[in-house]
């Protein structure tokens, strides 16, 4: 019997980028914002205007992250620390697992159905960004 | 507004695998066996006493690119010939596209759920055990 | 004395991938579409619901062979052949070179500032909906 | 004079991963349970419907690890914190050693012949359900 699996669609993701882009806007930092399913590929990215290119690699794979293992990176960040329990995870899935904020998964009736993440500033304007971004979800 | 997806289980995936194994025992192919879900993610694996080691990331990938493209991976292969339309294909996906038979998508009710791909014999033992592993889903 | 480079913006490449998605939609080929800077790097991208997974990685290398070469992938295609004068140019740039149809440059008073890349159909349906999506440029 | 190396068949690594999945099952943490044989290549994998997908890569990599270096992840951990003899050695064969709890060596008559890894959970959880797994060979 198999499995059902809500995921996000492209208009989820494009509402989801829209709120993140006006964030980042309002507080002057120029982001990546990419939005996976719940099978963890990619619908949609967006790289505003003098963002860093550097950024479009993690911003994808904070999404990612947050969806392969259900959790926001901030918190997974906690875990990956020296001598904390997942130390070394940042290792794992070919390069692909952030651990550092702007990642958040999104949820719907408790169920993880993608996930957005968010990057281009400061540790707190990522998560900033990232949480205005899920929560127009 | 999301998207409904079925995928396979544990449980179907492993229904799936058995099927091919005894059709592998059968005709004395000694195979690695995969099935993936319909984000492409790896659901399980079994490699058979003897079968190459070489083919466990052949069958994994094949599973993969029978749910990424949702065909089998004989059928893309013709397309995939010098000349053809998808003439270059198995360099995308960072090496993950495999353009040889045993690969097949899992369907039901007319939607793909998932994809199972076998390595370890000639092209035609692959196909001959992934049409029987398919057919116990 | 430095050199002065025009490259597409996020509207820009929003523009081009929404008259991409509307051609895609018509023509019933669930795609995706990607557009890459002057600089080759990734400025955008949206998979549409249902498009393959196994395009989301193609469409982003197909817009970034469409600049890193300021050819069309149809036409580098030709090249890339068995016998052409650049065969195995799709083993360069770590697997990026896509060499079928569906990436095409994006020009401003004849200089190359971006490109669009498409992936889900076939090599006829994704060069029609590239050349839509070039032509909102 | 060759050298003899005794490893764990198919039906080895299928009653070890039960005997996990049952405890996982029993303690709640719905896993990803692999196992490697002698030459720390993939004999068998299953991802409990649920567990997280970027737990694939680790659960086979805790396994590979373990017998890699004949020793529990657990037990590398320690020696792999910053100041400690093999901090780094995360860093080799590109990015497959896990140091974190879960990974077991199989043993018989004193001589390692594969391994188990176990993740999904916490670090706890996966040592628990991996010392279960491994309790089964």
């Amino acid at each position: 019997m198999t499995i059902k699996q809500e995921s996000v669609s492209l208009e989820d993701a494009q509402r989801v980028i829209a709120a993140g882009q006006a964030k980042a806007a309002e507080i002057g930092s120029p982001s990546n914002v990419a939005v996976v399913d719940a099978g963890g590929n990619l619908v949609s990215h967006i790289r505003m205007d003098h963002a860093w290119v550097g950024s479009i690699d993690i911003s994808i794979n904070k999404a990612f992250t947050a969806r392969a293992f259900d959790i926001a990176t901030k918190d997974l960040a906690e875990n990956a620390q020296p001598g904390a329990q997942f130390y070394g995870i940042q290792n794992s899935n070919h390069g692909r697992v952030m651990i550092f904020a702007g990642g958040i998964p999104l949820r719907q009736d408790g169920q993880v159905v993608g996930a957005v993440g968010v990057s281009g500033g400061t540790g707190e304007q990522d998560q900033t960004v990232a949480e205005a971004a899920a929560a127009a979800f």
